[in-house]
């Protein structure tokens, strides 16, 4: 690690460079950058997703916030990287911690081909700022390649004409000339393509610009050898849609005649909106993940009852097993969250492939897991007991379940925004003290990313709204350090509640249909409505779920979903 | 009126302005502006609180908000002022209508007396701006003085001097050398003097200006020859407060050596925080209120029970009289809002003072008061039956209650703003498609505005976070236009609840003290919780109160407050 750094070093000052940024983003400002894009891990050995890296002559530190400050502690150990903590209090930024360090007249240079779509703020005026595109390039020999993998072309209930054509529309409605789409999520979903070049989202590394008469997209040309993609380019070429080499990009961009768009993203909020045929797919993805849940609780179960020794990577393996066995399988949404006890504290705990824990004989176990279907995008987590529970166990998990409750029977006006109704998903651990340090709820793409904006229910005061056909999670949780971790999330569809005259109203419908397990339940914690819902939705898992299952299991699933108690 | 608006247009024609704006602020930022500046009412005819008004040579037009269509339409029609709607999705704000109306070349000249603290946006750069101080002064001959009553000392729980070295060391901390205070509730918090100069708000009109050497107070001197503004002068002037005539604030202002503060408001969030003395005295203000409120309850429901007329106003008389009756009552906090039925379906309801309604036999009566007493200020509003209630009104009833309820038990971490928790006042009410076009809180100022900031609990997504010590009100509603209106509020105390493993906690105790009435409560809409809250509210309204009521009055409320469902 140090020699890169110092690689690094010795190019700074062959260029008179006194200090360089490395932002954490990929060109596109994806969640899970290709390895060609991971230069802060490359550079430091950090793997998390957040972290930009400043380093000069006689320093070189990286910034990341509370979610990793723990592993950037491990993985920073030894390399000479010092950890600067975002978002606590005493943060100082990048450009203050420049303005704080460098000479008067220092140099700053910069990746400008990731930069554009980090966070870092301005930087102060009285450094010189020199941007180098592909910074790390001339130092980074082996570099992977850009990837790229079969791309094909898919079903969403919208054209991809009609889609350029709303877009041409609000460009119009802009006094604009065209637009550069940047985000692979939106290319995807304007063109209705997808290939697999991102783990976990099923994306094509490429741009997109849209004129008023032209549709250019930017992509690895190679794979046009692949048979598939063959047919997918010829396809789009038939419609108009120019493919030109990825490279090509900024000379395009630099010699476009005419003004491109600037503002606020268009795409996303129209994206996040699903159209009837996503809302059928996605109910369809949701049984068909439904039937592996369940057959995944019931292995469990059944294994740690006849006392086998199960680890967590073994627990994940089996559900990706049960996953893949589904038709229409792309590949899991995310890495699966398998924890047993202290490691479901972690909210985003990594279940280790080696050495993984062994699930016990008492507590809980939690799994989080989605997949990437061609019937839709999905993300679940269940929390099962695995014996006997403590009282604390039995509380956090009951009244993770009440904010779960309150959060899915929530209904509310139009136009409002996830933020204002995020406190429904908390108040119930708000009343016993307890609280989660993660949003309660973010967007879900179709057959995109598992995470989308612009929606979401969390803290921040987001004020995008809200609107029927979006995808929100409800996952609250509770975390207890060393001991155990409590979360139940579904995937709720926003639908429309109709009006009164007090003016229209939306709510939640879930697509994720998996039992919760009562066990745990302390009822007196929960009020009627409370339980009448959980009642009514195990119910609808029972009905639903049972005529797909094999019959020993639908009977296991019979007496897991039976009305636990009075209402 | 058309006079007045024609005597501007010959002024303009002289000026060769080509529209003239005037807005609906003070120079203070006043919510209740003296005579002498409420120019858009002297103007047009309008009473409301928020407009601007914009006057070119062939038309004139008033900006204001949904809260004020009807009477806008009422007080305008035959002027020639047309109605321009704000905060509505086809608003056209000021500078666009300007933009659209006006000449290439045209001068536009404004009230920079009163335009600091408006919310016009800025003005189209095309346009030439004239700023005029005092620009209706010209045609405006018997315009009113600006008010000077006798000024006094208060107490506060902290002295003026401490107050000032607090400003002065935030003013260190933003390298700043002074600042101008234009806002009358901060001067009078800063100098703990209070006067009647405003309506319903005890200020004095003046402004403040602290250096880090020097406190200059510039205040309309007259009043000095009333003894007890003399006495209070010479005080501050013992203290080191230099006092100045009003208008030469401006040139001080011009004059000042050094850097004024210009950031966001130091002063408001620090006012918010209610010291221990405050809050001592807040909590006697309301048992003295709870006192009034029951007698002026007790006399409505016997009096109507004899069978005597009573009309709106009348009961608003009686309430006024009774808190007049208070040693230390010192005006009322805002315009009694006394409404039997119809009149209640209007949020901003205004009792008029002849022909005003007779409180009927059947439905619901609410009346919405309070009070600028020395120990603070009140806000309360209650709902009671007046006799048989229709199912409508008994649901409304208890929706509102179980939202009151519901957000009057929250429990939030520390930091949360109250956007965050305002749906926990609404909720309940959504679930029945109903809702209220009203903030559910505000501020409460002691013995100042009983509309206060930084903090509020709305839909608006205002960052500033509840703290322990802040005052809001909970007051949510439901009007039926034509029909009724439902609301119930009191004044919340927000208070530290301690801290656990997730953090610190915050939560609210009632500081209002008087019962809810639960004859029209329907108990199957109502959670365990909730009942068990109002409950214990109703039983400590009496257990406080009734010795402090005569026996007959004391032994009625113990009937109202007789716990009225098993729970």
């Amino acid at each position: 690690m140090n020699d890169r750094i110092e690689a690094l070093r010795a190019l700074m000052l062959s260029k008179g460079w006194d200090a360089v940024i490395v932002p954490g983003t990929d060109p596109h400002g994806s969640e899970y950058p290709a390895l060609c894009w991971r230069q802060v891990e490359w550079l430091t050995g950090f793997t998390g997703e957040a972290a930009d890296v400043v380093v000069t002559a006689d320093d070189a530190g990286l910034w990341t916030d509370s979610r990793y400050f723990i592993q950037a502690r491990e993985q920073l150990a030894g390399t000479g990287v010092s950890l600067h903590k975002t978002r606590v209090p005493e943060e100082i930024p990048i450009p203050e911690w420049l303005d704080r360090t460098l000479p008067e007249d220092a140099i700053v240079a910069y990746d400008s081909l990731c930069f554009g779509a980090s966070s870092i703020g301005p930087l102060p005026e009285r450094l010189s700022v020199v941007a180098v595109k592909d910074l790390l390039g001339a130092i980074w020999p082996d570099r992977p390649p850009i990837p790229q993998t079969p791309v094909f072309e898919v079903e969403t209930g919208e054209s991809s004409e009609e889609k350029i054509a709303w877009l041409r529309a609000r460009l119009e409605d802009n006094g604009c000339d065209g637009c550069l789409v940047t985000a692979l999520d939106e290319i995807a979903w304007l063109l209705n393509v997808r290939a697999s070049d991102v783990e976990y989202n099923p994306y094509v590394i490429s741009y997109l610009l849209v004129s008023t008469d032209r549709v250019k997209w930017f992509v690895l040309k190679d794979s046009v050898e692949d048979p598939q993609s063959g047919e997918t380019f010829a396809g789009l070429e038939d419609q108009g849609v120019e493919i030109l080499p990825y490279a090509s990009v900024d000379e395009e961009v630099e010699s476009f005649d005419g003004e491109l768009y600037s503002g606020p993203d268009l795409i996303a909020p129209r994206k996040a909106v699903k159209n009837d045929f996503e809302i059928r797919s996605l109910r369809e993805a949701h049984i068909r993940e439904g039937v592996v849940m369940e057959k995944f609780l019931y292995w469990l179960e059944k294994s740690l009852d006849a006392g086998h020794r199960i680890t967590e990577w073994d627990a994940s393996v089996y559900l990706g097993k049960l996953r893949a066995e589904i038709g229409d399988y792309l590949g899991d949404s995310f890495e699966t969250i398998s924890a047993y006890g202290p490691g479901a504290a972690l909210p985003h705990y990594r279940t280790p492939a080696t050495n993984a824990p062994v699930i016990g004989e008492t507590g809980l176990y939690l799994c989080d897991s989605g997949g990437q279907y061609m019937s839709g995008t999905t993300d679940i987590t269940r929390t099962v007991p695995v014996g006997e529970c403590t009282p604390q166990e039995r509380e956090d998990y009951t009244l993770v379940l009440k904010s779960h409750i309150d959060l899915a029977m929530a209904v509310f006006p139009k136009g409002t925004p996830g933020c204002r109704i995020d406190a429904l998903g908390r108040e119930p651990l708000w009343k016993a003290h307890r609280n989660f340090g993660h949003g309660t709820g973010h967007g879900v793409g179709f057959l995109l990313g598992v995470h989308e904006g612009p929606q979401d229910i969390r803290q921040n005061l987001n004020p995008a709204p809200l609107e029927a056909g979006m995808v929100v999670s409800d996952e609250p949780g509770i975390y207890r350090e060393g001991l155990f971790g409590v979360r139940h999330e579904n995937l709720l569809l926003c639908v429309d509640d109709g009006q009164s005259e007090f003016g229209e109203w939306l709510r939640f419908e879930p697509l994720t249909l998996c039992h919760f397990d009562t066990a745990p339940v302390d009822f007196r914690l929960l009020e009627r409505a409370e339980i009448k819902w959980l009642n009514a939705y195990n119910e609808k898992v029972f009905t639903t779920l049972a005529p797909l299952l094999p019959p020993e299991i639908a009977s296991w699933l019979r007496g897991k979903t039976l009305s636990s108690a009075i209402v």
